[in-house]
């Protein structure tokens, strides 16, 4: 049977309902506090208080679901530490995805100094990011095995394998005790660049004794081991020297051991390589720049030499691997991509994950690339992709070298939490020393022991456009009802004394209906409802608005069961 | 190597680019064309035309996508028969699911006296459905092993096993040939019901010489067989069996076999049983009445006893198990039902799919119940689903029974189509007579061969709410635009022979920005553009509203880099 047969009712009932201000922070005590990533995969940022300041470990962004529409990024809350900027001493970035660090330049906006700490390509992603934001921030370069101090905090990092080259996990020590915070995990075995997570440290760590130990939780739920990345390279030996024409592989953009297996499989294949998309350009520059990728001479030719290549002279490496509707490999699947044509018998390859939400879009690119008669190979049918998260087997290793006193899952929705603190447990972690919080719940590190204190205000802040903020919960509920149903604008000219219509009522729809004539039948009620309101001497626009919404409501739902915004509009003249 | 490497470049160029209205059907052909159900999964509806008649095989209504917002339900599109009605001799149903009838009544509402023809199940289902709709329709009753006559069509009726009872696939033997259309179709070797899918009928029909096969594309991507239904109910056993609370079971309205497992489990386990759902109060009622259902005596309770049983003498069965927003499941995640409160300890299994598109809405459930302390069992961590679909190792099953001449994959995107196609092509169908269509391709089957004809257009027809086919697609683009940015109205009233504005306009933003000044400073700007056309001596409301529309389109994207919907209102007054 599986984990969820085997699980214990009784842990963690009470994380939900934690609605209290924490109290002070006993002296001595250790405050860890997430303003986005637990309970949700995005965003991750961690705050961690000790003698009245703060280290800030990773600041990234979430991106919408359905249900915030129109949204570009989604912020972790700053509030819980808008008031105590001066207090944070530094920001901890473990790695360079978006979800670790999309958000610096929009907490940097706050704190142009913060010092921020990372390894050499975390920065040099950071500052490319910063650099579009007009951003020159202070940046302090760390490689695994070096330790810094940021007033009370003495941080040390460790090497960490994942889905990008050069992430760290941070060890921080303070009076209260020793923490461990993974960042994003696995534990490749046989990694691409030799560099292994560092479980020795982690041991040695162990040893010192580890007092709360923050762990990705992404793949808790998945049972076993993940296979090692060099095991992609064969696969796509063997689908790219099978190939008569074009081939596209499409990946994440920051894949740099992933898009390394690609060139060299061109190079051993005769192909010359072209990037497609700007951030795959950008941040493959920045690793070839820094010795990560390998770019063997007169491999990479640009997109005008690429499309004047015989087909089975080039490979084209995408972005678009999530079915992104703007992306050139969805144009591609449309058939609506200026310069790249897919041809019956052309190969593309989706070398990446399937995230989430992405489903629908993902299975669009796919289903158009086959009706263009392209060969589509992705994880569902070959094994071109493998997860940059620690699954449940690799998680027990982690546990057992590291063997803390308490534990925190971290990066994960609810599932992944609890599978993650279920794991905790298996390996000896004393279950009441097993904190399962979400973003604002407040974990406080007391003479040992890790317990929830209370909890702060985090709220969605979205990015739409230029601005942030401005767009909330009311106007994101709007668009959810004008989404669905479209509205109808009613708008009349009123004489301001009598509350007489001095012009016919003007209604229209949009999104309502196709049809023209979709509203004629009610134009007569609304006319008799503002004899009504006159006839009564209501002379408020506002009031007259009122009744003409109710009779135009009443009309919608009765006639085609309908919920449209009405929207009625009374000008006095 | 899997599939996809060594897919046949070659292949089905050309059925995206058939776009010429077909030639008349040649004397003694039949034609096949789908109104529905290729190169989609739901609506499925298959037109066959012989000697100037035709004969319908299932109407099935399609679930909509994100971008298809606010709508309720899709439906075949009927253009292509409306004018030749009366040339349909009968609607044959395969079987009871929502995408196989969803649409019977749309088609009986411009044909009354259609005669539809099912299985005793199938048929109960249509008349439960009909009766809503205030229909009582021409029913005629098949059972496996039956033959009926329809003007030129001769059926045969075949038993095929699927995740609802009685599903039925259907021989059409007409002057041009010998047709076999699956239905959805899978072939588990231990039925629940005893009742397996007829393999040595297709092998008959093989020796006759099947000219046309339709097949069940849905799970051709997926290696290997299913494993058997009756699997699922000793998972249930060791479920329910160590729960110490209450025991929720989501699944499937129409899955009777499943639902009579879990039946088995909660009386051998001393607990009553609630249905919970419309559609499982209604449909498990039928089934119960016909004798699908083994309902023992004093087992099934109503809410209220259910309510005031023990915690662990009950079984709730429910609906909801794809996430549907507001399905009493999802009110419990939310901790939004009014009656069912989820308490920690707490066990609900998702004994279903979950299907492509749901993943985030089954997930937002999951994280909902977990979040307040159930235990939650799902396909993802216990083998409490099978799916009812073939996947490729039944399918070659089938193909080796058969042996068709010509086979036409249905049921399925562009994926599932091809995959599909190439394990008829892997079994000895010559590449040729592998004719991969999509809805309103027209397929004819002449002197023993098929081949794409042309092509009839086929749209999306959405019902929303009352009414069917005024929501279109310029609705659902404006209903996308104002999801995505909400609206800004700017109402202006204009003296109708000047031109001048004779009150202040009105600005108000819907789905635009939560801040209440958002729009402040582009009123000035609406003032000067309204100054300008007066000075113009514009006086036309039309040249007026588009004025001012470019004014405020132009300073929102300088200025916020959105793009909701302009509305501009001019009254003359």
């Amino acid at each position: 049977m599986s984990r969820a047969d085997n699980a214990n009712p009784d842990l963690f009932p009470d994380t939900p309902f934690a609605t209290n201000p924490p109290p002070e922070l006993p002296e001595g005590g250790l405050r860890v506090v997430a303003l986005g990533g637990i309970g949700e995969v995005g965003r991750n940022m961690t705050v961690f208080e000790h003698a009245g300041r703060l280290l800030v470990v990773d600041c990234g962004v979430l991106f919408p679901e359905d249900s915030q529409p129109g949204v570009d990024l989604i912020l972790p809350d700053f509030r819980a530490i808008e008031s105590r900027l001066e207090d944070i001493e530094a920001l901890v970035l473990t790695h360079g995805h978006e979800d670790h660090i999309g958000a610096v330049p929009f907490l940097l906006k706050l704190r142009p100094d913060l010092p921020v700490i990372g390894s050499r390509f975390t920065l040099a992603l950071v500052a490319a990011k910063c650099k579009e934001h007009r951003q020159t921030p202070t940046l302090i370069e760390v490689t695994e095995g070096r330790r810094t101090s940021h007033g009370p905090f003495e941080c040390e990092f460790f090497a960490v394998n994942h889905s990008i080259p050069d992430a760290l996990a941070v060890a921080i020590r303070t009076a209260a005790g020793l923490v461990l915070h993974t960042g994003d995990i696995k534990l490749d075995q046989l990694p691409l660049d030799g560099r292994l997570t560092d479980l020795a440290g982690f041991h040695r760590l162990g040893d010192e004794g580890v007092d709360l130990f923050l762990v990705d939780s992404t793949n808790a739920e998945v049972p076993g081991i993940v296979a090692p990345e060099r095991e992609i390279g064969p696969v796509l030996e063997r689908v790219i020297a099978g190939a008569t024409q074009r081939v596209i592989v499409a990946c994440f953009a920051s894949h740099v051991h992933r898009v390394q297996q690609v060139l060299d499989v061109a190079e051993a294949n005769g192909r010359k390589v072209v990037f497609v998309g700007r951030s795959m350009v950008r941040n493959m520059g920045i690793a070839a720049d820094l010795g990560l990728l390998r770019l063997p001479e007169n491999l990479l030719v640009d997109l005008d030499e690429a499309l004047s290549l015989p087909d089975d002279r080039v490979v084209f490496v995408s972005t678009g691997s999530q079915g992104e509707p703007l992306s050139a490999l969805s144009r591609m699947a449309q058939g609506e991509h200026k310069q790249i044509r897919i041809r019956s018998g052309d190969t593309v390859v989706l070398a990446s994950s399937l995230i989430p939400g992405n489903e629908t879009a993902v299975f669009a690119v796919v289903n158009g690339l086959i009706r263009l008669g392209a060969n589509v190979v992705h994880q569902g049918n070959a094994k071109v992709h493998v997860s940059g998260h620690a699954p449940a087997g690799e998680l027990l290793f982690l546990y057992n070298a590291v063997r803390p006193t308490n534990v925190m899952p971290v990066h994960g929705e609810w599932r992944h939490l609890r599978a993650n603190a279920e794991l905790a447990i298996s390996t000896g972690v004393a279950e009441d020393r097993v904190v399962i919080a979400e973003d604002g719940v407040v974990v406080d590190l007391v003479d040992g022991t890790a317990r929830i204190a209370g909890r702060v205000e985090v709220g969605h802040v979205y990015v739409d456009g230029l601005s942030v903020g401005d767009v909330g919960e009311s106007t994101l509920s709007d668009r959810l009802i004008l989404g669905e149903g479209g509205f109808i604008a009613i708008t009349m000219a009123v004489d301001s004394s009598t509350g007489r219509a001095v012009a016919p009522p003007t209604l229209s729809g949009r999104g309502f209906s196709d049809d023209p004539k979709a509203l004629d039948a009610v134009v007569p009620l609304v006319e008799m409802e503002l004899s009504r309101t006159e006839a009564e001497g209501i002379t408020d626009t506002h009031r007259i608005a009122q009744a003409v919404r109710r009779v135009v409501g009443r009309w919608v739902a009765e006639t085609y069961r309908r919920r449209p915004m009405i929207v009625p509009t009374v000008i006095p003249v």
